[in-house]
């Protein structure tokens, strides 16, 4: 390679392989929600929102199980995207993709929750998506989880619930091979050309709650997992300490 | 009634009869939009924002009809109520006043604009509520018209358009009888409490495009409906010159 | 303008601006409901059925709010058209302006009617449009009160009701401007060269349920809309002589 | 049993076993169809009425298949039965038994009738049942010819079509065992009851187009179907005259 | 015709007018429902199965009948043609014919069984083509009484179910007018070409539940029908015997 | 611990922690389809079956995409679990899990397939469970690669294709925390309990195509997913065997 000149790697926006994006958490911007924030990873901007219902659904009530539910829902809003996107309702069904996250959104907050301790209430987590730029599934539990931190401190505080049952904090990241070079956090133009795609979903105390690779109509190998898991889990401990500081400014 | 003290009327939240809350517009609450605003009338909040499609309808390409279209979808996001509000897709269907609503803003857009001019293009309207307390439907409708005429605007200056279909401004206020009185832009505890309930649209040249009053399982005289007339057209003067200078503001 | 002739303004069907078309009301179309009524406006003729649920809706019981219900549904049937319109049920949703019209039906009902009295039932009312040639959704109100008047006579005659819930009764017109005049009750081929089209909702005294004034892609003026609101007012004084002596003569 | 007196066998309407009820055709119920009839047998009134559409369905124009289009649509309106039936539409979907019944009305049809002849054009009939007494499908069926040929000879009177595609008339009678007694053209007191049930279908030189025998919840033997047919066979042939001559009449 | 020499009929696959495909029950196919069978007609292959729910319908506890309920749900596996069928859900609905399939599979069951004696339980019939050949609906039919009785009889050797609700057994078979020739069980390339197409629904003990003819865009005579009947009835006694030893083999 | 005796560690069936199920292939169990199998792994059974159907999609043609495409289905029958499963079509809409993995399976296929080779045709993989024991989406990947690979080798005999465009093998496995022990192939009462559930799909050269590890409402830590993946990798070289052996023995 001596005598030939490569051009070097470099992410569109300049970033280094393992530098998250500008993160953001403006806590309150749906005031009827217990607990609410607009997280931005970058360009990608989501509305969480945590709300309280004093029942537990159906299926609980007909098995008797005991303790609280917390579920979520997850749209993209129309214009979040630059060509405009229908909306579900008009389609008729969500689609297969948006089921897919929003069940990742509510598996990975109940696995630092203790449901029994939250005793005839459900959770809804809504995350809508208000601009779209990569993304936006972690972005969704990373703020899902500050908006349902402040709800259920709030529930405290109010003493409509004694004892907090996260047993955790839980963020989320993507990783991926962008132009054969393992990357932290891809923004769109990255995860469009990405070779493999990955979400992994980590505690504040470091450990798995998912790791989801997937080759994009491509294969990868045992190495390059590695080598994803270890940049993925650097993000994640940087983002659990914005949502540490986050939650704290938002309950002051 | 002489030495019967009565107590004098207020309104909750202390306005003069034929004063707006405040109304403020956040341009460019959504980049990916070509026009968008965040309105707010008072704890009202909606976003509202203009999308192109380089496309007109199905039904328009059959019937070969000239020109553009430009239609409007209304949604309540699920945290903008007290209560959580389900989402139409969880419901399945739109429910009949989210239907309502929506088919007004298109119409009361359209009254002001020459569908003529927006040659094989399409314009959506998306309002989403962020928070809602009382008139949503109205502060839809002004937000949208800014939306809408700054997409328009920046469409010219890219010179995708050549003239502005824009005819007038359009812009729409509430004016019920709360507690046997006449009041202008009703926040949502009066409104739960009103007799009568009207909804004016009217243009910046001071021209009715909807005027729909409607007795809450209640009648009203012509006296009252001529009351309510004059509130309203004292409303929307005042609204179409913030909408101006929003405007103005938004495309510096 | 002295030499130019003008052409005289004439209606399509040669009524005078303020003349009502011939108004019938056939009592006892559909046997197998308590009231119903053949209700025609000129060619427009409507199936108004009153029918007797001995239960509440579902939210009722759950709320244990007290009381009846009543409501109404509205439907083209395919055939009401020159071209066949399809079934709802075969597009697999009720189109928009259906569910504003069955809406408007029922409020404009309840305005009338005090639903404290009719313990623990439900009246359904069912519009069904055999012809349509203009003011479809008037018709269904002016029909709809005849059919639950009726209903609630022959409940009372049963002795399954104690007292009258109507506190007085509903009628319905349209009006518009057609040609630069304003007229009363249009007819298709009015209705659809109308630049303003209103339709109004008044009770036997003359109080207003509803006024609802909308421009066709066309603003109007307060001069206009005053005019319309006079000729409204007096086509429903007329209608409502006729559904008295409709109701008296159905109840022999 | 000499002794034993036996209660006479009597139909709830005193008709003999082999005779219909009365049956009339009220031609031009519904102007805007180019054929309709109000057909009763007693009772039971169905609203029929064929319009004509000037196109084929996609899959005719997909597979290019030539000629024309016959098809039905059924539905029992809400107040022709005793307890109010939910729409269609309320439900969401159309039930199996109303599924049933129209594609016994189009296939009917389609068996007398030449669809080559038709070039281009789709007929839909469409069948309304105003008032239920048992054997909606069969007067469906025999309405729904009236209002069939009527449009047919008006097009070809209109020089719209050449050729007249019916081959032979069509008529359909219901038939079954009451009491043990086979008994001709049930009304519902006698349906409700009927160990077995069946439904005929024949030409107006009578030939057989559907028969189908159903025990309800009970068994019957090759007898019975033999004096089931007969009846069947007495009842359609009366029903073809008064076919032909209403025909005639509402074609004067 | 003496010197004509015309080709003499002929079945496709070469079998005797009242021939019978082979017929084969393959027991247990899916051994988490009580009761299970992989019926073969000749190449039509259909998937049984007899799963017991200890509940009854809603409609069943909101009237307070008494007893069971039994039911059936048909469907074509998407493989199961030549030419891949769609899924219903991917369609939305289930079509009319499957929806007439599997409400004669039901009401055949319920004509000889006494459900009176099923006290609180629920028996699906689930009844999937794995193969389609022609005659799906009579394997079924055929295939579900074996399921069904497999399945009681096991209740019943685990007391959970007192006495047998069946009072006989209940086969299917289908009939036509092939080549203008009667023949018995037809295949797919005759069911294609048949004018006349009809499916017998027998009991064990010759009597009829269910006997549906049909022209197909065609009629037939009274002749026709008799001839039809005869064959339909040898073959359902053939049937009922290897249904029996089915049973007795799937029970050792 | 010296004196306590703790019951060692042991699978509810007696395999060792690194032993498959016994896996088998029975192929063309659905002779219409032109690639079949119905795959074993010990009590879990699906059919899986590729179709071939010479379009594209829609989108495909709408934006001139060249090649094929390559989709799956995925559905449980409803005899398939203990306890009936509701049939999608009577739920009205696929659940989220059935979504997920059917664009698991889709996706799976695709990563190892060259969708240019396949011009203008779509293949179809519908994976249907008659039995489920645990391990369905991962029998499901491994069936339809089996399924598919024989449908390809077979369009190159009739030369509809030219090249095969696999470009390796694909097969899936599960692997589990259960009662604290990392073990490969989890049946269903193993699945039940287990910690941590995980699913490897890789290629027959030992490549990764999806590694989805998930907490069931759980954390794990990076050791055991280490040991998760060399399970896996271990399980799926042994399932490529016999891929491998049954691919060949099918299209003897």
């Amino acid at each position: 390679m001596t005598e030939q000149t490569q051009e070097p790697f470099a992410r569109p926006d300049g970033r280094a392989v393992d530098q998250l994006r500008p993160i953001d958490f403006q806590i309150g911007i749906a005031p009827h929600a217990l607990g609410s924030v607009l997280v931005s990873f970058g360009n990608t901007r989501v509305i969480c929102a945590a709300s309280i219902d004093n029942r537990v659904p159906g299926w609980m009530r007909a098995q008797k199980v005991e303790g609280g539910w917390m579920t979520a829902e997850y749209s993209m809003l129309p214009y979040s995207t630059h060509d405009r996107k229908q909306r579900d309702i008009s389609r008729g069904k969500a689609d297969g993709r948006t089921i897919e996250i929003q069940r990742l959104i509510g598996r990975s907050m109940r696995a630092v929750f203790d449901l029994k301790k939250l005793t005839g209430k459900t959770i809804w987590l809504d995350c809508d998506v208000l601009q779209a730029d990569g993304g936006t599934r972690t972005a969704s539990i990373t703020g899902a989880y500050v908006a349902a931190q402040i709800a259920i401190q709030k529930l405290i505080a109010k003493e409509e619930l004694e004892e907090n049952p996260f047993t955790d904090s839980v963020a989320a990241v993507s990783v991926g091979v962008y132009k054969d070079t393992p990357v932290l956090d891809l923004n769109y133009p990255e995860d469009k050309d990405a070779s493999v795609d990955a979400n992994l979903v980590m505690t504040g105390s470091g450990k798995y709650v998912e790791a989801q690779s997937s080759g994009e109509e491509a294969t990868f190998t045992r190495e390059e997992l590695d080598t994803l898991l270890e940049l993925g889990a650097k993000g994640i401990a940087e983002i659990s300490q914005l949502q540490k500081a986050a939650i704290c400014e938002g309950l002051k």
